[in-house]
Parts: C-alpha cells; sequence; structure tokens
C-alpha cells in the first residue's frame, strides 16, 4: 500500500476474525482465550475465572464449539493426586493454532501499513 | 499455513475490518458500500436508495464520518442540468481505496488458507 497522506494515518486498522461452519459462528476471540488459557493453566475452572466467566458459562462455550466441529476439543480428568483438570484435544489444539495464524498474519498487514512513512 | 485437517478445512475464515479514530470507529464496511455506491451512481440519494437507507440517515454516516476525519468526504452540487448530485473528495476517495486495499489482503490469507489441499 503506498504512502498515505497525515489524515488516514492518523487512524488506526481494527478487525474481528472468526471462524464458521456451515450452521454460524464457531470460533472467535472469546473462545481463543478461553482456550489458551486452559491450555496454559490445565483447567476450565482457571481459565474461565481468568476470563472473568462462570465455570457453567464457559463449559457452555466449550460444549457449544463440539457440538459444532462435530468433534471434542477437551478432555477432562476428575479427582487423582492433582485434583483433576483439563487438557486440550489435538482438535482444540488445532483451533488455537488456526486462530493464532490467521490474526498474526491480519496484525502484520495492519503493522505494515501502519509503519509506512 | 500447514495442511490442515478435513475438520478445520470445513471451518471458514471470517473477518470485519474497520477504521478507527481516537474517538472511536470511523469507517466500515456500511460506510464502503454507501461511498463506493457515491462513487459509482454520483449521488448520495441514489447510493442510499441502493442501501435502503434513507437519504437522511445516509447524510448522516457522512458527516459522522467527517466529524471524525476532520475532512469533508463528499463535495455536492445543487441543481443545474443535470439536477445536481454528490462526489467524493480526495479524503473518501482515499478511505475507499484503504478499505480495498486491507479487505483484499485480508480476502487473499483466507482464500490461501481454504486453498490449501
Amino acid at each position: 500500500m503506498g504512502n498515505e497522506p497525515e489524515y488516514l494515518k492518523n487512524l488506526k486498522p481494527k478487525y474481528k476474525f472468526w471462524l464458521e461452519s456451515e450452521d454460524g459462528y464457531v470460533f472467535g476471540q472469546g473462545s481463543f482465550e478461553l482456550l489458551r488459557g486452559i491450555q496454559e493453566q490445565g483447567s476450565l475452572s482457571g481459565s474461565s475465572k481468568t476470563k472473568g466467566m462462570s465455570y457453567r458459562y464457559a463449559w457452555g462455550i466449550i460444549k457449544e464449539i463440539e457440538k459444532r466441529m462435530g468433534k471434542p476439543i477437551l478432555e477432562t480428568r476428575t479427582g487423582g493426586k492433582t485434583g483433576g483438570g483439563a487438557t486440550l484435544t489435538l482438535t482444540g489444539q488445532k483451533l488455537l493454532e488456526v486462530y493464532v495464524e490467521f490474526t498474526k498474519a491480519f496484525d502484520q498487514i495492519c503493522l505494515n501499513w501502519m509503519d509506512k512513512p
């Protein structure tokens, strides 16, 4: 993109990114943050707390994604020495990766434009 | 981005793109379509009709963009043989161009991913 006049350079490019199935919305920023939290903390309750969501609400989000994907994205363990927890399935990990790859590419386009002289 | 399993390839990447000033939203898909219509039809009333908006509502959108840009984006003529009309100022044309450039680049990223084997 060419050099832009000053009044355009004061504008910031913004976007929202999400993934859809034929039935509509599947995975966007909120679900990304929830899943990344699960990956980092090893638990759905920890991640939902960080996001300021109730466990029940977060659980509903996970179940909705799984329904629309037709595949589980979370594996849960109960009890045991560590008191249970949750890890992402390969499908869940892949969703995270795809979201990161797209938003990195989009961010790069925005940065390139803003860095233009 | 690498080859993706089938269940991911059934998902479609989607996005919304817009431009913001310090005061918030300035220009997005709705304003883009309105301005493109003005460029094509040479009139705000024609473009607003195509978009299913009242002239007054469309006028409000234009004025809000101009306020947030601090510059006029539309030049209007009244009367004369052709019965008046509207053309985009350079600022208006530049807004269109920037929107097209970003959405083309974003679309390309989406297409590349969907075309992967």
